[in-house]
């Protein structure tokens, strides 16, 4: 049997716990996938697991949070930065939310029950975080259609609209296709600009 | 104890089964339904559910196929019909998938593992309906660039992005908001007709 990593070094072992945890939910489902598989992957045991997570909720939940945190992180202070127009502020966004997607994309957790396994406390944190977001998109939106750089007529709408259109493409996207990522997102940096009626896409 | 609804009266019951089995895995998720709550949530004894489904990965996979079914029978022929302009036909498609969309909204399943609970056989039929829709609205959009009516720099990845945009639709519409379902509608050909520099929206 291979020797189990002790109980030392907290953050580095959670980290790898989360890494391993996506990873196994991503390729079987979360209700495929034991507390003891997460724990063989890391190569520690069960004990040491339950030392970091009460349950797979738990790793479930550190997941979701981990990443929509480091999401909000990214793109949020690049939405309210005052030094960038709204055109481009957008334009860093869309980059940003399709690398971030790709690069992380067993974190997505696409296709696994999310809404069914969190509790609602920890379901509402969820939404915190992603309502963050989303408010820096509809009032860089917003703020962009008061310069005259865009011209939406529903702006609350739009933004949803442009928030799914990105979202969708963790779906599908493969580096693999006809596409490189970065022609992609130009791709979609044109769409966006196109559907918020953008002063440069016309 | 209540009185057990006999064999007969085969596909009226298979709808009924699926009907409120669709309403349990949406309210609870898949993985906390079994197959004797969807028995009892329709009056049937476990051993005449067993009699239509041999398991619930069968129910499953029948709901997936049935509304994938209507959905392409409603859908493909107005987006193949030569009698249209590619204009209307896209029109009438964002009209009915978000109809369709909204009014069997528990057999789309959001959130539900159906990556992860289907087999592969049953995931190809699913994939094949979807490929008759996606590919329908692809050739629209294509007649539509060469008649000039539309203006599309990616023909595919416009496509994604458009179908990406309706699809979200589901997980946040509520007829109880501020839009109405006709409004809602309008909002998204608009956009729609936007993203595809139609010459109605320039």
């Amino acid at each position: 049997m291979a020797r189990k990593k002790s109980l030392d070094n907290g953050p580095v072992l959670r980290g790898r716990i989360l890494e391993e945890a996506s990873r196994l939910f991503y390729e079987r489902g979360y209700a495929a996938t034991s507390i003891r598989d997460i724990a063989d992957a890391v190569d520690i045991s069960s004990s040491t697991m339950y030392h970091h997570f009460a349950n797979k909720q738990d790793v479930l939940h550190a997941i979701v949070s981990r990443f929509m945190t480091d999401f909000v992180d990214a793109t949020v202070p690049v939405l309210r930065d005052p030094a960038l127009s709204p055109t481009e502020r957008i334009r860093r966004a869309v980059c940003l939310h399709i690398e971030i997607s790709d690069d992380r994309r067993p974190e997505l957790l696409v296709g696994n029950p999310i809404r069914y396994a969190l509790n609602p406390k920890q379901k509402e944190q969820g939404i915190k975080l992603q309502s963050a977001y989303h408010d820096a998109v509809r009032d860089t939106i917003e703020e962009g259609c008061r310069s005259g750089e865009f011209s939406v007529r529903d702006v609350s709408i739009t933004t949803m609209a442009v928030l799914d259109m990105l979202n969708g493409v963790r779906e599908w996207f493969a580096p693999s296709g006809p596409l490189t990522r970065s022609e992609l997102i130009d791709r979609y940096v044109e769409i966006v600009m196109t559907v918020l009626g953008a002063r440069s896409a016309r």
